[in-house]
């Protein structure tokens, strides 16, 4: 169990001035919120249980992020960067969108860390409005912006909702509430399954 | 308000060793539960409200169903006959099947007592693992049955994880998380930009 003291604390001058201390506090947050939100869910996970697991006051939650919301925005960052994503899903076959983007997807879905952050995302935005507005204008502003922009072409906004909906419930059924036989479905099948989906709605007809 | 005694405690006939007196109460909380979701709506329905009704301690609510989530999933059935839908999808031109089913959807979302009903559940399942066992179990046994039953074929139990992952995203994207464009989009643009995907879960290729 680590602790924080006022040695940590009378460092604060901004992001570029923080001493190591600071940073690895921070970082033992937001690792332990990020770990409970995606195993209890964002409503039953209180500030004082992520300040308890990373062995910190819980004031010193407050002080670092503010709030809760803001706590889960910080760690529900996207874990891969949206641009790579947009440049890997538009560069290359045209044909081959769809199937890279479910690759892409299914690549973050199954690495436990991706996962993690993935789940605790869609549950926060499921259970709470606030949080879910939160997202909303994360989603917009660090995915479907580039996406959209990557796009062009016709409808590129209902486009990137379509293919936030079969991501999302993608997440649902096999991560969140892991039905059979999709939860323990190889990641080829699954990729198979919806490539097609995805590539439609990324460029093809949606009349 | 009903009130729970002894004489009826003494009625029940109970599983294995409970008191015969807990179904009882268990029932009454749970029909109550079911009549004021359905009459003012999952969020605006208390934990007190439905003790009140029932006529127990609110306590009692919590040492049975743990929290209004769980309630929700134990009384919850879908808002119309998982049988009606079946049918709807299966018979007719099997061309069309995707299309029928992507109109019930949006019909029973669009009616503001079935698009409570299911996004309260979708919620609930999203923000609590239990909640999201007994959705399971619900779904699989109300809806899935039936319809891997009528639709035979290849893989049914796979197809319609994958008609519920689109379903489900489709819930969270327009009416959950209300992104846009798709929360706004008129029903037609999304029945037309949903259907074939569901077309091809239900009965083409998945390879």
């Amino acid at each position: 169990v680590r602790n924080s003291t006022d040695a940590e604390f009378s460092a604060q001058g901004g992001r570029s001035g923080r001493r190591p201390g600071e940073s690895g506090t921070r970082a033992a947050i937001a690792a332990s919120a990020s770990r409970l939100f995606a195993a209890r869910g964002y409503d039953r996970t209180s500030l004082r249980a992520i300040a308890a697991d990373a062995g910190v006051d819980p004031a010193l939650v407050t002080h670092y992020f503010g709030s809760k919301q803001r706590l889960l925005i910080e760690v529900a960052s996207p874990p891969i960067d949206p641009k790579l994503v947009v440049a890997q899903v538009v560069e290359g076959d045209p044909d081959g969108a769809g199937e890279r983007l479910a690759r892409l997807v299914l690549g973050v879905l199954e690495d436990p860390e991706g996962r993690e952050r993935i789940t605790a995302m869609v549950r926060a935005a499921a259970s709470e409005p606030e949080a879910a507005v939160l997202m909303r204008d994360m989603i917009v502003a660090e995915l479907y912006g580039p996406m959209t922009a990557a796009l062009g072409g016709d409808r590129s906004e209902f486009r990137a909702n379509l293919v936030g909906s079969q991501v999302v419930g993608l997440v649902m059924a096999r991560y969140v509430v892991a039905i059979e036989p999709i939860a323990s479905a190889p990641v080829e099948e699954v990729v198979a399954a919806i490539a097609p989906t995805l590539q439609r709605y990324l460029m093809g007809p949606l009349i």
